[in-house]
């Protein structure tokens, strides 16, 4: 291929300078949770990849933030937008636009990382520091492709746009408006056709995948009232309905030990597992015990014991879990209170065709239903809390297909097509505002340890990752403007 | 009476004084919560009725606490031993062991007082300050029923001994172990025959009560752990047996909402209501709407709608109450974790009959069919966190008969007999160490907000439990040696 061996070639020799450019983006603890003590590192970050954007001959600029404040008061970071126009035929070529985030979670080497989290390391191959996968490694790979071009003197094969922000990590604050408004006509995003997220991790630790499915989420709190104040249980037990008692019961009604879900019509809207689907999961490179060791399951065995169920059960059936009890005694050690007032978290994780106002309908009748039934003098209160319909995309869809020839071209084998049982909030959002297509597209293993102790990025991913990127671009550069 | 009539006038003539005095005692912070901080406020709690009880002409020695220091390693204040034998035939004479206690709970101004915790203050024939009513006030009382004798120049019907701790708002640490060595024979409370505790309240707020019964507990906790980490409900949920859905499957197994208690056999042991017993419910003063309101039940209704069923449920039956649930997510807002170990708390008031180690045999039982019936992969344990006997004392005892007729001669009213539904556990400690007779002789009235802010003694309770204590001694003197 004529680009793809000397962009390839390329790669490889880059590799120091990758690293030392890496470190210096991992030295800059842009941590978006520590707002304002880390704002002027997230600031720096900022300014430290417009830079590299500017140099590259890139426009930048960067869009204050939306949301003036954070709750507590404090300034937000901007969002970076950036553009590389294709040389030639710019107007006739399709544009693509790579999300990522620069802002990283806390890390402080007291919590055992074996070297200094903002000092990139390298041992056996790995590349050890907070943010390496996480997302700065991805996020500066897109500009090592931009390089990369100018170095072999290769006019991009699409326009490039990068949407980087500092807050993903504290729930994107402002990202949300930011796409309602760069949506519109004539704005940043208008004329993106093809959206790239590399902000997730493969299956395993060795084989590539493409995420094409997220779970929403329904999360509930189901309040019961006994009283205004906590009685003592030596006092007063056995003169009052106790609050707890009824709301152990309600939770109790919602799941059984198997997991089913006892809500009635939860599964109605489901949707059914088409053969189409049914063979993406067949040649998924996952080991179910791997999974139990990893994962430190003490249990005796997991929910089911083959791949195609266990991996059904965490990305595309609805599954409820029993978070705690909120105004109960949490404590250690024995306290004999009869609490006034107990609330029970609980959140069912929804899959396509689920609406979360259906849902929420569903739960509150059946939970109305089993109060009735249980007919306590105590007051008792359902709501949902948060509600996100599940994200699904066409794993055949133009973007995917570009995203997968090129972990073809440069891994040698196809990618599994994988869901997450989780939500990427930012997916939908850009799907919705601006109805393209978009394709997430991992290049980090599923144990470099992201929020975690000692993360770190494999060389081999950040070597290959550029690589997908670079033969990505390409791919879509073969659809017609 | 040739001792009441002046005894009262006495009593009447002294109130100034014993304000001034109860003033000294509470000004001193004696809070055992607060160690080593208040140890030097305790000593001189100790110290300061130490002096007073040898200005009277008694023997008092401050006793060592037979536990060196506490779980955090600091010093733990003594225990004081008092006696005051009858100047006459005090060989032939009964003696009374009169125990109360000289350490407070914590207190501060901006924790809602009107007026200064530790500066006793009078208003509207109330006297407010932390210690008033438990337990300074009825503490300071045997010494002024002492001072009043000898003022009147009257000789002690009995024997009479104190034993006065500096720990008991904070688990009473040493004193189990002062009483076992103290009942040895030739020790301290050997030739003790009756024993008296001022330091519960009254039921209601104007007529007085004997108190001749306590519920005991048993206290348990029940784990369920499905991983050695909490996991992530949308990465983990739905390929892993869930702990919390387990451990609220347990939990709703125990007791319904209507308070019936689903563990079987539990109701076995309980003794039945007696004709006896069953009589001293119908005079008592007790008045279900004010109960209602006192302790803002927001409920439609409270467990019985009656007097009768609801002192008996909350004194003679058993109750089951859930506490809460450790290792959950248990703060506000929206948190999706998967706990790996859920640990249920939850005790079971026990009555007469009921024995801790069969209780716990059929809890653990039940638990484990349970658990069994729901056949989850994951691990389950129960354990008994504390067990203690109910006490119940025979209300036609001597000493009960001789505080009954103290009580009737300053009130012109029988006492109710009450029960408590928790635990006093000196009581039975005391009881089963000596085999001697303990009487709860309460002298404040159930509003007197003892633990709680604005705590006060009644300037009347005050005057009304020194003449109630000092005719009990001589109704106790009654009885032959
Ligand atoms: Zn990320
Ligand atoms: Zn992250
Ligand atoms: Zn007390
Ligand atoms: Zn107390």
């Amino acid at each position: 291929d004529a680009f793809a061996t000397p962009f390839f070639e390329h790669v490889d020799d880059s590799i120091s300078q990758y690293i030392f450019e890496l470190g210096e983006a991992v030295a800059i603890p842009s941590i978006s949770a520590d707002l304002p003590k880390h704002l002027p590192d997230i600031l720096r970050m900022m300014e430290w990849t417009k830079d590299y954007i500017s140099r590259l001959g890139g426009s930048v600029q960067l869009l204050p933030n939306p949301i003036e404040k954070d709750d507590n008061g404090h300034d937000l970071p901007p969002i970076l937008l950036a553009e590389f126009k294709a040389a030639t035929n710019s107007d006739k070529k399709k544009t693509v636009c790579c999300y990522a985030h620069l802002d990283v979670q806390p890390a402080s080497k007291e919590d055992g990382w074996h070297s200094d989290p903002f000092t990139l390391t390298e041992k056996d191959d790995k590349l050890y520091g907070r943010g390496s996968t996480d997302d700065k490694g991805p996020a500066l790979s897109w500009l090592w492709v931009i390089q990369a071009h100018q170095k072999l003197n290769v006019d991009l094969p699409v326009n490039v746009k990068l949407m980087f922000e500092g807050m993903e990590e504290s729930g994107s604050v402002g990202m949300f408006d930011a796409i309602q408004i760069l949506s519109k006509e004539g704005q940043f995003l208008s004329d993106v056709d093809f959206f790239c997220i590399s902000d997730s991790y493969w299956l395993g630790a060795s084989k590539p995948c493409l995420t094409y499915g997220l779970r929403g989420l329904a999360y509930f709190s189901v309040s019961v009232q006994c009283c205004e104040q906590d009685l003592h249980s030596g006092m007063l037990g056995g003169t009052v309905h106790e609050a707890m008692t009824d709301l152990v019961q309600l939770m109790s009604s919602l799941v059984e030990s198997s997991g089913k879900i006892l809500v009635p019509g939860i599964m109605d809207d489901v949707a059914p597992v088409t053969a189409d689907e049914e063979a993406l999961y067949d040649g998924i490179d996952f080991d179910c015990e791997a999974y139990k060791r990893e994962n430190k399951v003490v249990a005796t065995k997991l929910m089911h014991d083959n791949k195609k169920d266990l991996l059904m059960g965490r990305w595309r059936y609805p599954t409820l879990s029993l978070h705690g009890i909120e105004g109960a005694f949490g404590g250690p050690g024995a306290k004999t209170v009869i609490p006034a007032k107990a609330v029970g978290k609980f959140s069912i994780r929804l899959v396509p065709n689920q609406d979360p106002k259906q849902i929420e309908k569903q739960v509150a009748e059946h939970l109305n239903k089993v109060f009735a039934d249980i007919d306590s003098p105590n007051k008792m209160e359902v709501t949902l809390l948060h509600g996100a319909r599940a994200w699904l995309s066409d794993p055949k869809h133009p973007n995917f297909e570009a995203a997968a020839h090129a972990t073809e071209k440069v891994y040698g084998l196809s990618p599994d097509y994988t869901r997450e049982g989780g939500s990427i909030p930012i997916t939908t959002a850009i799907e919705e505002a601006t109805k393209m297509n978009v394709c997430l597209l991992p290049v980090g293993a599923c144990d470099d340890m992201a929020h975690s102790q000692n993360e770190k990025y494999n060389k081999r991913n950040l070597i290959n990752g550029v690589k997908v990127l670079g033969i990505y671009l390409h791919e879509l550069g073969k659809f017609e403007g």
